[in-house]
């Protein structure tokens, strides 16, 4: 593994997708997380889906008895950070949508419009439960945030970008990506919000 | 959900498998946290094994991508919290003998000769490399602990405790345990050495 303390040049790899709670949370704070250590955070979205082929995992709410677990753990690790949360009536949902969407902003945009979208999509999905599976309602999240909806709406029907989230998704996966939310930074992998304890640590004293 | 706060009666139930990393860290750290708020823990050896048959679940290392990383952690969660650790050779491994002996030890001599039974084997697993598997070695380490390792080789062969095993895991699995560590106190339940943050704040304050 190779270390690049000190310099901070380095970004923190972000990959998440946008269905996933503890991605959800983990999206709120990797910013000032990363502020602090003068790190900037390249958000990747990810189709978990595609991901789980490989793994042979599931989604957690369908697991025997994880799944109830999950759903407490969830409101519950909310409440503990305290981060506004509410269960979605659609739960898990499809995020191709809003991946794609993402990547036409990250690409026509730059990506800080491309970030504050991410974080505008899981607050609706999360806060609000808007069904952001719905290719109009992520052109409704874009718009609120001064872009061009229409254009996001067709922006994610091109083969480009389609075929932008697929590579996305095939490089994360060959990086070692098995989850959301998923952080590398200097060749170290953190897996889950709950590992934002041993990133701070890592970011703090280059080793761990 | 039913709480009892305040008259600190009611136990942690501490539900773990001797093959499992988290469960050894958990080990390590339970009795003082049960102490610090006043509760005494109630051990349970179960057999995850039998747990995963339900939940379709495979030993972390067994999983593509996962597995890798799960072994990087194992080590780098144990010198984050300053946990002796040291990768056994022979990883998963069998833990009926282990189990049964301390539910044997647990009839014969007590809940805190099987506590310190408990915490001697996985310190033998994970720090020694003891191949724990072995009802020799399970009987060694009783020895070392002033027991009769003969006695205990004897009492781990008897349908009663090989029932009681069966039975425990049975019960856990009624209660939705399906991980190792799991605690279960006043109807709450947390899943996993990284839940000792919100299991703390509980006890403190509760409520979630």
């Amino acid at each position: 593994m190779s270390f690049d303390t000190g310099s901070g040049i380095t970004p923190i790899d972000f990959y998440f997708d946008f269905s996933s709670p503890y991605g959800y949370f983990a999206a709120t704070r990797i910013e000032a997380l990363a502020a602090q250590f003068k790190r900037d955070v390249a958000w990747h979205p990810i189709m978990l889906g595609a991901v789980f082929k490989t793994t042979g995992a599931m989604p957690l709410p369908m697991i025997p008895m994880k799944g109830d677990y999950s759903l407490h753990d969830f409101a519950r690790t909310a409440r503990f950070h305290g981060i506004d949360y509410a269960q979605p009536p659609k739960f898990p949902i499809a995020t191709q949508s809003a991946a794609r969407a993402m990547l036409h902003i990250h690409a026509a945009h730059g990506r800080h419009r491309a970030t504050a979208f991410a974080q505008a999509t899981f607050k609706a999905y999360f806060v609000a439960g808007t069904d952001i599976s719905d290719p109009e309602q992520v052109a409704v999240i874009a718009s609120s945030l001064g872009l061009d909806g229409a254009a996001i709406a067709e922006g994610i029907q091109t083969p480009d970008i389609k075929d932008r989230l697929k590579t996305v998704t095939e490089q994360a996966m060959a990086r070692g990506v098995f989850g959301s939310p998923f952080c590398i930074v200097d060749g170290e992998s953190f897996w889950g919000f709950d590992r934002f304890d041993q990133l701070r640590h890592f970011l703090q004293n280059g080793s761990l």
